[in-house]
């Protein structure tokens, strides 16, 4: 079995899966899509890899069968949980996604808030596009596109804040384990896109801390190389339209 | 283990919850909730229930251990989940939610691309404020909220129906197997809603199909009374400022 990983390292589901790879210790070959150019609109990727037309998507070539036809996943909440269920180490799959069923509803029901509450309030498209106008409609779009996501973020903020609150002792992780799961890696991934540009949870300090704690695991750090270096160039060219540090304190 | 069901009636994951525990056989008390009034802010709700303050809710009582800590879950696709793995017919949970990895993968795909592509154009609540508001004033809510969504919509029922007519042949499912999964059950809820104000999918058959075949199961049904009786009350006295015909033809 091959596994083709169709992705991009400045997205962030991208970015979660490709991490994830990495952890589960399973070999892939990955293959960069220029999301940003449309690339994932062409017929190549759209009618061959994924119909949804995003990243990342994983197809699977199972040589064994002799079948030309690979099975291609799409969506990186998808890709992840397939990748738990099929990974050879069993018992390292397991503390991503537990497989007792108690111990798995909150890793599902945090992957679930994730979309319509963190993802709902990326930034990052309108940073980049911030980042790439004139000076004038720099200070526009901080005050029409970027305020409302940051006030909306907030109120998501304050929620893992309080989950976080809970399971203080130990290496934080959201549902409390001694590991962090697919909830966690989702949400990280997600948030440390705008820590790259340089905004700080000052006032969220439980989510700071377990950022960070993400952030200095070794794939999670190699994989976001190009993030932090986009960051930067963003910080040190934008960073005067963006309040990097009353945002979020 | 006694299920408790926290929900409502007119909220669509509420449905596909509940529609879930009677499709599986499983027996549960149903507790209403009046989120429409502010109830899942409430300290009995957001600090006894659910603290994300959303619903549906399912609160899981064990008996057997003595403990008085029942373990609630949040967010309808975690419950829904939850339900499969633990329901006693192993074999009807299979059907809704497989459990083979390559199986599972397209459901779990549906499930999370719902979120931004299905949910997030829920025009619900801008039809609700439409209903209840002055004539001069719906007019501008008619141009303003529900115009963009119903445009956001339709490029969402596009890949649903260009999804479905890849399997046209028996039982219309989206991933295509002989029974509806998760995925047809979170979807078809959240899209009757607007069909019960009286909206028609003519543009797009395959979904129109699909949802009518759903519907007509008799627990889907029963669970939609109050949404069907909630649609015709809108359609009667507000449907001339819908664009019940024309938007998604």
């Amino acid at each position: 079995m091959t596994l083709h990983l169709y992705a991009h390292r400045l997205s962030q589901p991208s970015r979660a899966a490709e991490i994830l790879l990495r952890e589960l210790d399973m070999p892939y070959s990955w293959h960069e899509v220029d999301f940003a150019n449309g690339e994932t609109r062409e017929p190549w990727f759209a009618d061959e890899v994924n119909a949804l037309k995003t990243i990342p998507a994983l197809v699977i070539e199972d040589e064994s069968t002799g079948n030309p036809t690979a099975t291609s996943i799409g969506e990186s909440h998808a890709v992840m949980r397939y990748l738990c269920r099929v990974a050879p180490d069993r018992e390292l799959a397991s503390r991503w996604y537990p497989t007792e069923a108690l111990q798995l509803a909150p890793v599902d029901t945090w992957m679930a808030w994730h979309h319509n509450n963190v993802r709902a309030y990326d930034m990052f498209h309108d940073i980049m596009n911030l980042h790439l106008t004139l000076p004038m409609l720099k200070y526009e779009l901080q005050a029409s596109a970027l305020k409302p996501l940051q006030e909306g973020l907030c109120g998501s903020l304050a929620t893992l804040d309080a989950q976080l609150a809970q399971h203080a002792a130990g290496e934080p992780t959201l549902c409390g384990g001694p590991h962090p799961t697919l909830a966690d890696l989702t949400l990280a991934c997600e948030l440390y896109q705008i820590v790259a540009v340089g905004y700080r949870f000052t006032g969220f300090a439980h989510v700071a801390a377990w950022l960070d704690h993400m952030a200095r695991r070794p794939h999670f750090s190699d994989v976001s190389q190009e993030i932090v270096e986009q960051g930067r160039e963003i910080r040190e060219q934008s960073g005067a339209y963006l309040d990097l540090d009353g945002a979020f304190s």
